[in-house]
């Protein structure tokens, strides 16, 4: 029997709608357990950190990628396979050092914010997406990759895109072996 | 320019395995903030409530369905519409009354619960997917079909099958049309 291409893991799939509105319920939960709007962050980066050490292997399993040979060839596979295979998206990446190990994922439309207009003014600091920063630290460091992720921009905060900012943290190792290339 | 069909409605799609972990760090959060089961429970029904009277909307415009002439087609149209489309499966339906007013839908796999092995000990009486009740019950309330949704079985709990009871809560001038047929 023939199967379109696709559609295993079409049936993997659920609507984007249910899954915003339920990200957004527990955000809204968060933002009644902690007054302050680091604390909220925190706790949305280290609820993504759980799942995305966890979202790695199903990550690896069905995208069947090879190992990255580079943080710029790592950072395109978060973009075009991770954001599009999971979101739905597929972020534009841009490299912003000359060491070559900062990069910006631009996302002309947030997935996550479909239904949110615009942040409470007494919720100015808040990272409503920071579950995502967090996903992507821990996905990466269960590949070995330290790095720090965080939103540079953020179109609920009134800049023009929203930008999520990856440094990858260099071992002593490779900074060794750049020397000797 | 030709596009396959359904591709806008793709478009739409998230994986599931995102949306899975993500709603049980909800879960989790709310077990945190609540010592007992119970208000775990009702907090996830009120979110879940809250998103169904939000959703409707969406389900409207999107599945572009026909006004239901009966509880019986609703049910139906809950299961092999709905579900289908906001969590990819279809629950089977059954009538569980004489009264027609009662219906279970049957879920032979659960798709929230792929990373749930079981419930902790200490939390035995917990309706870990409680925000389904809600979501049901929320967007039925928008089409003025008021309803009492609960889970009756729960795979988690060691039951055969996850089994959902929507019962529709009469109004007057309902059992007077029945009276007079």
């Amino acid at each position: 029997m023939s199967r379109p291409p696709g559609r295993k893991q079409d049936s993997q799939k659920i609507s984007r709608e249910l899954f915003v509105l339920t990200y957004g319920a527990l955000v809204a939960q968060l933002c009644k357990d902690y007054e302050k709007d680091e604390d909220v962050n925190t706790c949305l980066d280290r609820m993504g950190y759980a799942i995305g050490i966890r979202l790695i292997d199903d990550f690896l399993a069905r995208s069947s990628v090879k190992r990255c040979r580079s943080y710029s060839e790592t950072a395109d596979m978060i973009a075009q396979v991770a954001f599009k295979m999971y979101l739905g998206v597929t972020p534009s990446v841009s490299c912003s050092s000359a060491a070559g190990n900062e990069f910006s994922l631009i996302l002309d439309k947030n997935p996550l914010v479909d239904f949110v207009e615009e942040l409470p003014a007494e919720r100015a600091s808040l990272c409503y997406c920071n579950l995502l920063c967090g996903v992507i630290r821990g996905a990466l460091e269960m590949v070995h990759l330290a790095a720090e992720v965080t939103f540079l921009q953020d179109r609920l905060k009134g800049d023009a895109v929203t930008e999520i900012g990856i440094t990858f943290l260099r071992k002593a190792e490779d900074r060794k072996h750049r020397r000797n290339k």
